[in-house]
């Protein structure tokens, strides 16, 4: 069987940000595999990934994409697995077009949307290891240490450098 | 042949809205069919008609839809036809999550893309007429005709009621 | 054990669109409790209901607030649970206030955002069934059945009324 | 006769956005004539462009222009031929004024418009060539051998550089 | 000799904004001729009454306009007269649209730009005026004594009614 | 008697936008005079510089202030004298903050706006030139001149560089 | 001695938001005064009333308008008093202008801005409670009472009604 | 007893921003103590210093925050002291986010929000003297002093250098 988590990019300029859902997911210890789809530009291989995605054994999709981001949407309607969201930061609108364009989904086809950019995408991950954790023990315990791990990572006081 | 210009729309709710592209394409003399066709409900409905709107005798493809609206880009990631968006006003956002998703296509794949409502459908089939009015001289001359009437149309001066 | 869904939300005005969360968990057949959880007014009653909320039984928790909407955030930074949270559309900026409080979240305290309003609340319904699925085979039957039913019942033209 | 497609710009600045135009044009092999035509500094060259583009032997006139963007919407008013806009990148708002000045146009007199910036610009070429290929079968076959291009240029997976 | 201001709008539909300029200048004493001038249905119309508007005797234009704005601009680079543009309030942007269309002019080229709607309209007459009364003592006056009895009216506390 | 154009803007770091009106005005050959009169720092500077400002001779003052810039519409309460406002670019929100709050006055007090940054100082002093201008021919032939001079400079076609 | 609080605001107009303030404030026992105040009206009413209120015995100034919403600042330069800010909501653009206008003050001269209309002006009559609490044990333990009030007052659950 | 003012801020990222705040106070002889409480990584510390803080001496508490800011919210939640709130800037968003986020809160729990960015820190310490010192003579001394300082600073004219 699969990896669990599908991370999808409609082109190699969203790698950067998405790779922090990659690193996320390797450090809690989650397979996934990255692929490029883009709905734009290879539509029919869109298709065919969302309509394929469960049969592949994935459990979570995680999409990014920016301007027109229409690839979380469009897989939300192509599966019946979560789809979250992740909102590249583009360059004129800065992603706010991204975001939108990800969100503002119609009732009917949801997907998870994470902040803008790297956040985004950190979080997608996490967000993903939480959904797979409520069916596996090992994985939330190692969740739970990723967080607690933050939390005592926090100053008590902030320094001048 | 069937007739030269589609008008497809996401949802029923959309059609107060993108009637007013038909009518515009009634006056004209240019004929038209309206179908509903959701990317986000019906995704493999959209990818088969965007394949074959070609196939069918479409000439151009006028797609209306509000919030994360995708089915403009979609349709033009699946079809050269040339593709006319028409951001529907959305309830939250009045139509600016709807323009964005439209107008913010990545380099490859137009949608050439009108004002958010109804002002916005009237020129989407303004502009499907303008686009076949450059092999139809009966038509291009039926639509400066129509633009001339528009001119001839304006008052000199506003009156109170 | 109790209901896999938690529906909370910042107060009783949120209800009207927060039901509609509770409404497709119903036509599912996925048990939900709703509370009011204020993170303003009942602080502390939020830091326990986040604290306790895996405790309890419930797998996900759907969280409503408009304005500066603290509810959903905070709740994701107390349980390892998923939080889907819904922007409750605000008087004055419609919601745009609500939508960034509730997605732009730091990296490391995820969100899973939907839309504004009551197609939010719908499809946090939705994701959170969707998420549920992915280990309980009825359900992913059932959801899948929902969405075919959808599918099936977009009209092929728009009409007139 | 001159060349199918008009690319003008309101000054010598928008040069480096609209050459994007004109470079998928020349991958196109679809001729093209550029000039500088101000809305603001030369609005008599304009209205002299504009009445006289069909008779010159324009098809379709690309237009970009930023900020306070009239160039598209004036040219649209001043021919009956398609007019496409592209909102170059503003400095302080971004491009969002020179969207919804190009966009926003009443009823009766359409700009097809395209995303902002370089994009923009290039999908203003491929629209315009989408548009010409209706009466040209050889460029038909060029544009969606480009598109194919493009499609077979995706990877598959996203590489760390 | 004409009258010193011209309200010019690009629709009847401007009328019951602009008209708040045509008050507060019979409020003031001061002749103004009010006329339907639209950029993009009448551009030729436009032109000529851009080009010969300091022939005609007017001293200063106020121009409104909604949406994609472009009277008050393209009014502004055909004479080297004052023009004070006021956004029309819009539907689907309230007026963004409008505001950023007419104020966003490049250098060169300036409109006076007045806030969205009625105020704007009112006050396009009053700065009118103000332009006006520097060479006319009786005009200033009678301005100085519209502003003090406007002072004047001010009450001291808030009152229920 | 002193110079006819007042430059006034509330702090030092908006001088380099400013200078732009400074030098067109230095262009137009007409006398101004530059000062920092900044509405929360010096109020009490900038109601005796308001209510003063006819007294000394001045007849259009020209505004510039960002962020909540209220020095433009504080002097055209405290003069009757026109008042014209530049909106400096700011450093989060790129000067839409300075926008708003210079252009959106009440009904009774107008200010009227240019572009934000530097196209609006030029802008605010062809303005203040053109409405001088109404009172002395001398200085609106320059004016013509100088608009006839940046319309000659318009090339026919744009260059590579 | 007067009352501790002052409750300026720009206009009659704002009144019904501006009530609510004086509302929590009578809840609380805390004595206050309500005047109209308009910056741009009655601009030396203002710098009269922000330079005295100290001397007039007020503690804190709660200040409210829209639009280009100046009052708040300009007190905050005239006073070194706390003034604290209301966004009245605007007609076209719902506050946004109002909100900008009065928190993006420069460094040096504080406004505490609440939110956009009614909340906003509870929360300001609230604040200055907070503020003068520190000061007033008895005013601290009825804003304490107060608070919990509200906390005691919110609902387990939601009910249709 | 503890220094009067507490500056929090979510993460040591803040302090760039936050460290103006206690500079200001520095300048103005007001005791300060900085703590990193981070509402989403550390919760319990957060509710803990905000239940205590009055407790611990704390009169005014100045927290600072970015993107999905809930910090200043949710302190003012906890605690019945003052609590000013300070939008640090956002990457993608410019701290628009943050503003609202911070600003938006319901009626019932107010929180005086500054400017964006350094200004709304240095504000925020100018905010909490001016409280401070409506019982403190020399601290208020101390404040107009330093407020007559940056008067007497304001230079007559600008300098190109």
């Amino acid at each position: 069987m699969g990896a669990p988590v599908a991370i999808v990019m409609g082109s190699q300029s969203d790698w950067p940000t998405m790779k922090l859902a990659a690193d996320v997911l390797d450090e809690l210890g989650l397979a996934h595999e990255a692929r490029i789809v883009s709905a734009h530009r290879t539509p029919e291989r869109m298709v065919e990934f969302g309509k394929g995605a469960a049969d592949e054994g994935f459990k979570v999709i995680i999409a990014g994409a920016g301007g027109a981001a229409h690839l979380p949407g469009m897989l939300a309607a192509l599966t019946h697995l979560p789809v979250l969201g992740v909102p590249v930061q583009s360059r004129a609108l800065s992603g706010l077009d991204s975001l939108l364009s990800i969100v503002q989904m119609p009732a009917g086809v949801p997907t998870g949307t994470l902040a803008i950019g790297e956040a985004g995408a950190t979080n997608a991950g996490l967000l993903a290891a939480a959904i797979l954790a409520l069916s596996d023990d090992d994985l939330s315990a190692r969740l739970q240490a990723w967080r607690a791990a933050r939390r005592d990572a926090v100053a008590e006081t902030p320094t001048d450098n």
